[in-house]
């Protein structure tokens, strides 16, 4: 099976885990539910549920406490989007080439089924502590729950999002400031995702403070190859509009330090990120084989 | 020390221990912070952290676990109020008085601000983990966030909100789906607020269900008080404009069991909510007066 193979049929099982703990469309509150649903099963390729899952095989993890927490962060990464659509906010009607939320139902459904969304994630990070008898248990669960709860948040993607908006209005963007943009609205959920599967597997504190480096890395690796891809491909490659960054006179990496060095920032950052992983697979004697195809798949992309 | 005094005691207690917990205004997200701490900071009874603090004592409870719960359940009332706000929700421009968070900023930085805070209880209360250090604390602590969790969201609070909004657009609103309303918008908090002292009080599984019944009742007569109030006081006694419900042509419990049937409703919700609470104080030798006043006071109140 080749890594293409593999990666869809990953992609499916991380669809099914989240599609099941979703709550049945039924009741008074029925539509909220069905804009929930609609949200989630609009697509997407499940990457961060898949690189949890991952993370947390390369500590040896087996067993399914790790599902709940798939499917938190995966509803994360879609109540974001859902509001992130919103006309106060992106405005925008399409998304994946289906109707985004509000478009579909009303602003007012959008808005409700985003917070559902967001609240429903740490209600079933939480079923996680049914999973677990002992007190070892409690406190991997309990560091879990902080870690989903910081990263998506004020300080964290939720953060960035709101110095990404400020940006937006703002005469001088300094590099320090894109960085911590690409820091937290990119990579935060990246870094949860990678390091609760490690922390669910046992890994050590040292261990789970690697895995965020390598998490942070490949999301600003990620974010780069991004801003590259808005300059270099063509739109037929992309499947989206390209030149949007300049057309939207947006600061990007690429602008601040020219392609060539922005694509050696990608090489550097993408090496160092497989770099950390070899290392932990190695000392785990675990097979990391697929988790950093998946990395320099994401980030040497051409679409 | 009369009883109003005791309670504006309490009151600026429970505002205090909120504000310690919310994030400092700096950095590139400040705005979004900033908002963050105006929806918290105008105002409000702070009910639900006292009656969550009124019952953890009641169950014997004396240190600081409880603490991070009442920030977070305060910081989920009012993102609901500043989601609620929104022009595409209420679309209100004051509240308590002063201009609600989108119209005092803009409505995108509210929409974020109400995520912040959503997402922001969670990581608050999963703070009081630090609090505690055996298997029989953890458990706790991880019950509470799932109460925190359920009611906070689709199956409760959310899902009222949810199903309110159905109701307006909805021709044969019945009696079943107006106490679904109130049970999820108006009851699921308070019923967080009682139960979750209760648990981290160490209140057995019975009590915390017995917490459940007498905070619902409480709830429910608050809110059939409220349509009561709505007909019978005067624009001034109640500081608000009075006859609302009947130019919005909502349906109320009023309008379905006339105000006689109404108060007699009121009545008996509050005496079975009263009797619970006051069952548990003799069984646990505690003193529940303050919070018995407080439920009648809650109760009987003509504004």
């Amino acid at each position: 099976m080749n890594f293409n193979e593999n990666l869809e049929i990953k992609r499916k099982e991380a669809e099914s885990i989240v599609k099941s703990f979703l709550p049945e469309a039924d009741g008074y509150n029925a539509k909220v539910k069905e804009a929930m649903d609609y949200s989630v099963n609009a697509g997407g390729k499940r990457l961060r549920p898949i690189l949890m899952k991952e993370s947390y095989k390369l500590f040896g993890g087996k067993d399914k406490k790790v599902e709940p927490f798939m499917a938190a962060i995966e509803m994360i990464h879609n109540y974001s989007l859902v509001h992130d659509d919103l006309p106060a906010m992106d405005n925008d009607e399409l998304r994946r080439g289906k109707l985004t939320t509000w478009k579909k139902y009303d602003e007012c459904t959008a808005i409700l089924a985003g917070d559902a969304l967001l609240n429903y994630a740490f209600e079933v990070a939480s079923e996680a502590f049914d999973l677990v008898n002992d007190l070892e248990g409690y406190m991997e669960v309990a560091k879990a729950i902080k870690v989903l709860s910081t990263k998506a948040g004020i300080n964290g993607m939720i953060g960035g999002q709101a110095a990404d908006i400020e940006a937006e209005t703002c005469a001088n963007v300094t590099e320090d400031m894109l960085l911590f943009i690409h820091k937290n609205k990119t990579a935060a959920l990246i870094e949860a995702s990678m390091m609760i599967g490690a922390i669910l597997g046992g890994a050590s504190p040292k261990d789970v403070s690697d895995m965020e480096r390598a998490a942070k890395n490949i999301g600003l690796a990620f974010q780069i190859q991004d801003d590259i891809l808005d300059i270099t491909s063509t739109q037929e490659e992309l499947g989206k509009p390209i030149g949007s960054d300049e057309k939207n006179n947006k600061l990007t990496y690429v602008k601040l330090h020219g392609l060539e060095e922005s694509r050696e920032q990608v090489k550097a950052l993408s090496e160092e990120a497989i770099t950390i992983l070899e290392d932990i697979a190695d000392a785990n004697r675990a097979d990391g084989s697929f988790l950093m195809t998946l990395v320099e798949t994401l980030i040497n992309r051409s679409k």
